[in-house]
């Protein structure tokens, strides 16, 4: 039986947070929820069973990425990214629109769609709202994300405009090429639309409005985190999660820190995915609930403490700060792997202890004691011993 | 209460291959068994847990790199070695002398020790057959090996008969300055002594009886494997293990490729290390029952079958040979560290089979089935699908 893609709005926190359920035929999401980002076909360092224990319930995958290496037929071939993967849960797709713009080599962007040159053998390609679409399809996303144009920082009135222009008009093009549910190989697809707007209010208003009209099952929101001040960031997300309607999910695409997002949930947002856990781990910086630990330093070459004492994972369980320290120093790729091990669990637990918090009707309250733990390591200098 | 090191042989085949069953204060190993290499305190790629699941029951580490890197005084602070890596199975270490020779930039070779500069910043280092036993004591392996000297091939005669003479002393002064059995941190350590002897067997049994009259609790066949034809390989270890009491454990250094563990194993050896199934993994090849496999080639691209149709290990369970090739392509850690999995696991079910045809007294008729699977992958070319 074929599960419908839906979601259901639980309960709102006095604080504006929100928890929620998302259904699909790979299992369910509760959210608020955080993405790892699995660029191509597998989050870097680890296996699928990690993310399993981790609690991870959805990955994000680059469309881009996949389009390229090993090629979107060679998945639908393979049955499909779950099957490639051996991740039986969730995955949305970006369309590969942002990728586009910031590693390939950009000929032109039209009405039309975007032509580029691949950043791996300069070959030329063409992605249309269209287009993206069939490419998402073969993937296999549960959930496939809309063409849209990203805007960089700062970027001018004008620019901004045409964007959401043609934000718009290749949200309507994705829409009526196949609809906003696609169900194949077995299971529901669907299709999630994308705010612009930089940071002009009228602008994002404008988008959100183009985009609740065509009435997608969900939303994103775009192009923040590209530069702006962070309380421009702020600013937009809680501007632009008010005119999203109520009963449908609201995905933050590229977010953040911790603390971005802390203070997204607080504005309402329920998805997030960002390559910062995995991508500082595997230079040796990591999260924990005192903030963040660079554990290459040398300070944590004599430390026998765990990465975080509050941490229940398996390498705080079973490392100290010197053996990481030590594989970093010595370029063993087990240090990345813990790493990342250790900082996506926190990621998953700090936003499951959202998800309990925002429930108990307590959000306000947890955060403030979330940042009086979380500012005990200054992010810039060695943890006092 | 402290368990003193053991070796139990259990049966003898009528090939000549041994089953036997070591017992150290961290836990039993039977016998034939294979020990990953684990350079820096990680057999590379892998977790702990990884080693537990595939079967490891004891693994190598070596002296020299965690002499330099992080030094073996950290490994004494943090409780040894077993607490350092979070693994309570046995360790056991090399005495660092063949890293010396082959590693380092050797200063002098005299009958006091080996002066070498390290590979890492040139800085200079004495170790004598007394240091590398204290260096030992303080990793805190559960067996240690005595420093000795390993010849290269081809090796002239007057040579070989120097290094035999300069081991036996060695190994006299090992002894000498701790015994064979040291308890210290609520366990027991044994030192292994080491036959040299290079491709003549006159030298190898002046060896093997210099050895055996200071009777140590087991013996490895070092020397071998280093260029010399295979043939020559196999009559020294056959000649050498004839030469050693039947009611120790017989520990062939180095060695090898499956085919090499096999027919060591027919000539009575006990114990193996070798990087060959770590290291090729790492590169993109593996071993199969058929064979082995480059899944880094183009060829497996679109080939949706596991590594190996007849492993049972995770990686086979859940992965196509399309899916590691593209994480190899795509340069993902996940890849080697996956190749890494599966060749292990396929190493100790293949020693794990052996120990059950030699209980069942049919390792003759094994070995000849074995073959004849195992060469079905031609292994410079592609496997015909």
């Amino acid at each position: 039986m074929i599960m419908p893609f839906s979601f259901e709005l639980r309960s709102v926190d006095p604080s504006g947070a929100r928890r929620g359920l998302l259904e699909t035929d790979h299992g369910p999401v509760e959210t608020p929820a955080f993405m790892p980002v699995g660029t191509q076909g597998t989050v870097k360092t680890l296996s699928v069973r990690d993310l399993e224990e981790i609690g991870v319930r959805i990955v994000l995958s680059n469309t881009y990425h996949l389009y390229l290496r090993p090629g979107h037929k060679l998945l639908e071939e393979a049955g499909g990214i779950h099957r490639f993967m051996g991740w039986n849960r969730p995955v949305l797709t970006d369309s590969g629109g942002y990728q586009v713009l910031s590693l390939a080599d950009l000929n032109r962007i039209e009405n039309e769609g975007v032509e580029f040159k691949s950043h791996l053998d300069g070959s030329t390609h063409l992605f249309t709202p269209e287009s993206v679409v069939e490419t998402q399809l073969s993937i296999g996303a549960d959930i496939m994300m809309v063409l849209d144009e990203c805007t960089d920082y700062p970027c001018d009135r004008g620019s901004a405009e045409k964007a959401v222009a043609r934000t718009a008009l290749w949200a309507g093009r994705s829409l009526a090429s196949r609809g906003a549910r696609v169900t194949r190989g077995g299971y529901e697809r669907v299709l999630f639309g994308i705010v612009q707007g930089s940071v002009y209010p009228d602008l994002r208003e404008r988008s959100a409005r183009d985009l609740v009209d065509l009435d997608f099952p969900g939303y994103a929101i775009g192009g923040l985190s590209v530069g702006e001040p962070k309380s421009d960031t702020l600013e937009m997300i809680e501007y632009t999660a008010r005119l999203l309607p109520e009963n449908k999910p609201r995905y933050l695409m590229g977010v953040g820190l911790p603390e971005d997002i802390v203070e997204a949930v607080a504005r309402g947002v329920d998805l997030f995915d960002c390559v910062i856990p995995t991508r500082n781990a595997r230079n040796g910086s990591v999260f924990t609930s005192r903030g963040r630990l660079v554990v290459r330093n040398a300070a944590y070459a004599r430390d026998m403490r765990p990465l975080d004492p509050n941490c229940g994972c398996e390498v705080c369980r079973t490392h100290s700060r010197a053996y990481l320290r030590h594989l970093f120093n010595a370029g063993e790729v087990l240090g990345p792997r813990l790493a990342t091990y250790h900082s996506l669990y926190f990621y998953l637990h700090l936003i499951a202890e959202m998800r309990q918090v925002i429930k108990e009707g307590r959000f306000l309250e947890w955060r403030e004691s979330f940042y009086k733990v979380y500012n005990s390591i200054d992010t810039g200098r060695e943890e006092s011993v």
